[in-house]
């Protein structure tokens, strides 16, 4: 078993011949040719793009190929894998001039094209572990958390084949919420953070359960989720939840072993409450490092 | 200056002359009067109760005097301290069998009696440094969190002289919240839990700057109060806000001294643009240990 999960590579040369800062993609594979070949119309060269401009004196294009191991629209963060493996790509290629935060804003820009505004997946994709976004204008403000069970935190990922309809998904999120569940899910928030920080890993899932403002209104778009839950929790997992907008399910697991189990339990409730077949089940480690050169 | 500020002081004696559970007041100091001496009615009385009720085998009743040091309504947790007195004297008169935070039930059932269930108060005045509030029902989930840097955690008090409309100020919070200010305050949250937690005692202060729900509406009731958190932040206090409901206004500091420039500063903000004169002024360190027999 690998210590993390797949994830998408990009290979980054320099291209003598174009002139500074421009970026093409030569090649794309993993996609089903879904994605564009444009580079201002993808992730990864809106990313390579913003990288560049970061770095002065670069006095050459660059050529960039695409290697997508994580599907698209799986709510595991797919663009901002692609974007923070252009960004740390090209950084590399010119000398790793920049930290893995000073990349962040390379990577939002690229989000911010793709999939709306927001530091979530990239900021933890460069940087590696758990990240605190406290705020993200006018200021970008980030925290990376420390956590003393880094290497004890195990996820089991459960993709089933649904499209999620993201439009609708975004829409179930309410405009206004009421105080109560602004209470509870400030209370959840913080409860997250210590348990990062305490290395408290039960905790970490129950903390992931609490939310009490966005899963119950997205969970219902989910055939079987709330079994599939359900089934996680009956079957060892600390915590259970969608993963960003779905309909990828994500338990906390203890180890391994329970990881296999609760993936198992995952994928049969998506079949039998919601007809769903399995893409791909997973259990992998929390990857602490980020993008990296490979 | 005392390592902590003033607080209440109830002294429990054991009654053989009255039935067990039975609580009496035999007197009142420092309330100006305005404390009822009937044990039913007054936080002192409830908690003891409450307490009694939590040790089983005492065979008589209990009588309590009670000695306000804090303001009433003044936003600094008053009903609180004496609860959490009142709990903490009757622990120690029966040999101390339970724990703080196995108290703090006991402290919640006066709270809800005097001022609203909730714990927001009771349990630090218990338990003593930061706690957590998780949820309080139907489970009374609470964590204490240990801050390295509590020994360097200073406040600076201002009380000025104002009844703050306490229904007003429950009035001025809205049912509804826009999404946007619960992910901006469930960031303000997770951040002072971070601080707390990392002992950030600067970010500990930006972390309470960061409400966006709660402060914004109740800060125009307290006449003077936007000018007095300038005041505050300008002399050198990390943050500042406004203490429980009010009017007490509350600063972070990183010493004794700061904390004197900045509680005049407070004071003369108050003056000048709330035309409030000062109760009272205090610079005092972070309460790590909470109630306790002396």
């Amino acid at each position: 078993m690998p210590a993390f999960g797949p994830g998408d590579v990009v290979v980054a040369r320099a291209d003598r011949k174009s002139a500074p800062g421009t970026v093409s993609i030569s090649s794309i594979t993993g996609d089903g040719g879904r994605l564009s070949l444009d580079a201002s119309d993808n992730c990864v060269g809106i990313a390579a793009s913003a990288t560049l401009a970061l770095l002065p004196g670069v006095d050459c294009g660059v050529s960039l190929e695409l290697h997508k191991g994580l599907p698209l629209g799986s709510g595991l963060g797919s663009s901002a894998a692609s974007a923070a493996a252009a960004a740390a790509a090209v950084n590399a290629l010119f000398g790793n001039r920049l930290t893995a935060e000073e990349l962040v804003p390379a990577g939002l820009e690229s989000e911010a094209a793709v999939s709306g505004r927001h530091a979530d997946n990239i900021a933890p994709a460069l940087m590696g572990g758990f990240v605190l976004v406290r705020g993200l204008d006018p200021v970008l403000d980030l925290q990376r958390l420390a956590c003393p069970a880094a290497d004890a935190i195990w996820f089991a990922l459960v993709n089933p084949r649904f499209e999620a309809p993201t439009a609708k998904m975004r829409a179930a999120l309410r405009k206004e919420v009421p105080m109560r569940e602004l209470t509870a899910n400030c209370a959840a928030g913080a409860s997250l953070v210590a348990a990062i920080l305490t290395g408290d890993v039960p905790l970490l899932g129950r903390s992931l359960n609490a939310d009490v403002v966005v899963e119950p209104v997205r969970a219902p778009l989910i055939p079987g989720f709330a079994q599939v839950k359900r089934a996680a929790l009956e079957a060892g997992a600390f915590g259970a939840a969608i993963s960003g907008a779905g309909p990828t399910a994500v338990a906390v697991v203890p180890d391994p072993a329970t990881g296999e189990r609760v993936a198992r339990a995952m994928s049969e409730a998506f079949l039998r409450h919601g007809g769903l077949e399995t893409n791909s089940s997973q259990v992998v480690r929390l990857d602490s490092r980020g993008a990296r050169q490979i």
